[in-house]
């Protein structure tokens, strides 16, 4: 990692097109760009080998370009939605990237937790706020938060999605989505068998999975809660924990 | 049957709220009214108890206050999205339903194969025309088809689903898109275990279904259909073949 440029972006993985699993895009084929650190550790995190720094000599120093030709690679030069995610991809520099790929037609997503604002959310298609519910171990800083949304100056479609495992997570994603009622928000149950990062083929409790979905969509529908999207991992039930797809 | 006065609407069941578990709108919150009756009869309807005239003594004759009580009834009178499905129910009287409720801040979603034109789809939020493949067995009468695009008047938001169990489906779905390139468009794998209408737990075939998810992604990512989105019958992923749910 000596001699790294200040413009290059620090890639764990980009792979695609595949369909989006989770969100408001789900179902659209897309590019993953995933990008390596965070300054988040969530406790069930499903990308540790993109967050701990355990992994990061799997982690490739890009420039934009680089990036960019194997976006336009897999994707056959045609354009389609790129999903910039992490880790935390707010930490990389990532406004030339987008603006590289929107000169050619394609679009952007981003997906971050709030912790940090970049003036170029402004130019993203969508921006994903994914603040962590308690059961993930951290702390929502909602002033930083509040800047990730001044941030984007009501330009990219803009929804909240909460991970949620139990009911403290579920009366977080609550106060959120109360915080911020212009907001469309996405409930996804959580997977409490996320893959190991060594193990592309660690089982997944997909009964476990399926069984906390039925708990929310039944908790969402006993509140009267009926301006929210309760979705599940797709790729989950798709293709269980495999990576790349 | 005897007696039923013009505005009645015939009305197979009446549920909710769960979510919606189909294209454009899955994962949010939905009171569902299924109507009876349906010009089309598909190989593999999954709702033929709401299709078959042999269930019609099933079926109930409703005046537009009968169906809104039992609505505001479930949804405890708080506005939530009314999905009119069927059946088609593009061949019962609805427009007087759709007024009534958005009285009151509900919001109406129907889907129907378009074959049937009606002026009150103007006063829809959301209309799916959800054409049906060769292995419907059905013939799609585009000039139909087009005249209930003219009937929405470009005003509820649209978008086409189209259920596709093999290639010359997939075809088809991707004629009809290369018809109609200002409509969003969901694919949805067939489910080729519908439940028989006398039987709510029938089995169903849930790796069949997710195997011809996967060829379906397949499918679009070989051929770069960038714009489109697949998405499975997540209701019957959560539930399987159950009804009312």
């Amino acid at each position: 990692m000596t001699g790294m440029r200040p413009a290059e972006i620090r890639v764990s993985e980009i792979f695609g097109p595949t369909i989006q699993g989770e969100g408001a895009l789900t179902g659209l084929p897309t590019v993953f760009v995933r990008t390596g650190g965070c300054d988040y550790r969530c406790s069930w995190c499903d990308s540790l080998h993109a967050v701990d720094s355990a992994y990061r000599d799997e982690w490739r120093a890009l420039t934009v370009e680089e990036v960019w030709s194997e976006v336009t690679r897999l994707s056959g030069g045609v354009p389609v939605m790129v999903s910039l995610s992490g880790g935390n991809p707010a930490i990389q520099p990532l406004g030339e990237l987008i603006a590289r790929g929107h000169r050619e037609g394609y679009r952007f997503a981003l997906e971050t937790q709030g912790s940090v604002a970049r003036d170029w959310f402004a130019d993203l298609d969508m921006l994903v706020l994914s603040p962590k519910p308690p059961s993930s171990g951290m702390e929502t800083e909602w002033d930083d938060f509040d800047a990730c949304l001044r941030s984007s100056r009501g330009k990219p479609q803009t929804a909240l999605k909460i991970v949620v495992f139990d009911d403290a997570d579920y009366a977080y994603a609550r106060a959120a989505a109360a915080r911020h009622p212009q907001l469309p928000v996405y409930l996804q149950p959580g997977n409490h068998t996320p893959p190991p990062p060594d193990d592309d083929d660690a089982p997944i409790d997909i009964d476990g999975v399926m069984e906390r979905m039925r708990w929310l969509v039944d908790r969402v529908i006993a509140d009267k809660w009926f301006e929210v999207r309760v979705l599940p991992q797709l790729h989950v039930l798709i293709w269980g924990n495999r990576r790349g797809v």
